[in-house]
């Protein structure tokens, strides 16, 4: 089956709005195996519209609409669906109804201008949208159906999880139950985890599970995509193979599809009562900026301090002057943590230094990283060479801090080297 | 003249990358007052990629493609050009050299693979890339003239600028230069930023200056466009409509053109030799992250601390308990500022606090904003009030904690209300 997209819409056209809901739509459909062919692009405007609609019925066999269903009067879509269709436009009491519910729940009187958005082309399969005014719908033009979307990122995303994709499974005729399943790793390359995993699905007896990656650094995500006819099935066919990635890729996975890093982190420190400070001298805060919005931290991360200039971070530590060396290295990394933790009354605390390479220069750069991890108990260091742009070494500093305390905090080894580090 | 843009490449089509390519030319062929008219994204796919070149060229006058010029097999552009043009692919030579050149340059030999991009159909017009291997080039197809354009953003958007924009003004056979002067605000919304600007331009004598808006919230980006035959005449009619922005914006003004808030206080700090500390609360660390990426701030931000624990607070200022009453207002923001300046060695300390309404829940929340700023010789504090959603919150005090602190180095008033506030 071949679908196409056609996004509507001046801010789109013109590039003042990214084009974000093309992207969502396009990945949300592949991810129930679903191609997307074309993608088209036009404006408010009649006479391409309804070019671009003439177009898209005669090669594609779906077509996904998005905008042009709000109540003002550049948007055209339903006008022009009926144009093109060449059908009229007819009144849906029901979806009227449903506008002037939505208003009176909120104790407000509906804009006479609303009653546009309940206008839809003569033979209109409705298509709900739980969460706004503007009616979705379904037409057939030429040999392609079309369904027509809302603008509204929200209500286009609830649009096409809940109405659009099941219908566009039904008319590609396969009655398929989808699977995706994720796992975010740090520290290997795409290349090398593709390496890791090779044969690992064992295409005679199992060719329907696809693997694939998304390289974002410095995560790495690994995606298993499957199809079959019931959720236990793909359970069953899926565990053997889930199990051996985890085996695979080992400690280098950090979460696992809607996980995150940093959430894991708050979350095993909530569960054991432990708080949490951090110091951070290259990545500006980065570290703290990760964990601080999620939801509970806010009496678990104590205090975060950055500074570039390490007399301020052992100042900030409590430290008495003399009793460390002044030097970027691993122990000054712990003796840090180890001030910073009693300074803030915190259980655990983590350091991340740089030390750049004094002729860095240009656009390259290259640095030692220290990282101090101390608690109650113990403490660990770590020390990692990078090289690359600063905004390179600066992602991957923030990414092995966290995750060099993950490993702390689950008693995975710390050193285990990554792809991203010069081997010293 | 009718302008499209054809995306190419499995990346954008699939929608694993989101398409900014594509808004950024669309935004810079706009800002000249070229219009951009048909949006198409295909895969790197033969018959598709032949039918999107074939369509452009018949319905388009001018066609920008994107992408598909790498040194690989699925970088298809210039071999499906020449097919549609029906001329053969030739090597040229003087493209071959700055391959070669670029590689020997760097200490690397040429892979062969490379080659292939100096490979391009006969009669093109090379459209130089000075940062990149890819060769750019300029072909017509149809009625079209056809612009191909590497899909590496760097490289992409240079040869846009400064070889396919002059060349799409010499077609459109319009001789104009184009201006685009633009104004950065904090505190003021859209609609009133159009009511305060309601007649600016005299549209009986000037009718050629438009003046838009872009809202990103918390800034507010008003521009004024002109075309006309010189920069000296641009300049000349600017410069009237240009006072009278600055005029009526005032105060709101954080920055112009290329500038911006955060560079602009780490410019005045520096030409006085005066270095900052910054203390923040609900903002997780985002006004240090403003500030410390900047270049030449290493020695000029000299600690940043964030808790959302104002007895932390009160500690990494150094403030003998005690001193200050422990509660959440102007005087305690003050506190800590003129402690965290002593304790850091800073000639000036920024301070941004809040403290959210107890009965918050849900989506909506409410807080009050303290934020406090100090310096040798002397203080200043501001409360504003703010609802909305915690990440409309937390964006709002960065920028009033950043603002605040631009208004006190350049002597404005800190307490102007914004609209962003609600009145106490």
């Amino acid at each position: 089956m071949q679908i196409e997209i056609l996004c509507t819409g001046d801010e789109i056209l013109t590039g003042k709005t990214v084009n974000t809901n093309y992207s969502h739509i396009a990945r949300r459909l592949g991810e129930v195996g679903l191609a997307v062919v074309w993608g088209t692009t036009v404006g408010d405007d009649r006479i391409r519209l309804a070019a671009a609609f003439r177009q898209a019925s005669k090669r594609a066999d779906a077509v996904i609409v998005n905008g042009g269903l709000g109540p003002t009067v550049d948007d055209l879509s339903q006008e022009i669906a009926a144009e093109v269709a060449g059908v009229e436009l007819e009144l849906r009491d029901d979806w009227l109804q449903r506008i002037q519910k939505y208003y009176s729940s909120r104790g407000r009187e509906m804009p006479t201008t609303n009653r546009k958005q309940a206008m839809l082309p003569i033979g209109s399969e409705i298509i709900d949208n739980p969460i706004g005014t503007a009616c979705g719908f379904a037409l057939t033009i030429n040999k392609a159906r079309f369904f027509f979307t809302p603008g509204v990122p929200r209500e286009m995303k609830r649009m096409v999880d809940e109405q659009v994709i099941p219908r566009l499974l039904a008319i590609s005729g396969v009655n398929v139950v989808t699977r995706l399943k994720r796992f975010h790793s740090f520290g290997i390359g795409e290349s090398r985890a593709d390496q890791l995993l090779h044969g690992i699905i064992d295409t005679g007896a199992e060719e329907s599970i696809k693997l694939g990656f998304q390289s974002h650094y410095p995560q790495l995500e690994t995606k298993l995509v499957l199809q079959g006819h019931s959720v236990k099935e793909l359970q069953q066919r899926l565990a053997p193979v889930e199990a051996a990635v985890r085996e695979r890729l080992g400690n280098f996975i950090v979460a696992e599809d809607e996980q995150t890093l940093e959430q894991r982190i708050v979350d095993v420190l909530r569960s054991s009562g432990s708080t949490l400070a951090t110091m951070e001298m290259f990545t500006g805060g980065s570290i703290a900026a990760r964990l601080l919005p999620l939801t509970g931290t806010e009496g678990l991360i104590k205090r975060g301090v950055v500074s570039r200039d390490l007399n301020q971070l052992i100042d900030a530590a409590g430290i008495v002057a003399g009793s460390v060396n002044s030097e970027l290295n691993r122990i000054t990394a712990v003796a840090l943590a180890d001030g910073l933790r009693n300074k803030t009354g915190s259980s655990h605390a983590l350091v991340v230094l740089i030390a750049l390479d004094e002729d860095a220069h240009g656009k390259i750069f290259a640095g030692n990283i220290f990282i101090g991890i101390a608690d109650q108990v113990g403490s660990t260091s770590r020390l990692a060479r990078m090289r690359g742009s600063r905004e390179w070494i600066r992602l991957g500093a923030v990414e092995m801090g966290l995750d060099c305390l993950r490993r702390y905090l689950f008693g995975l080894p710390v050193d285990e080297p990554i792809d991203f580090e010069e081997r010293l």
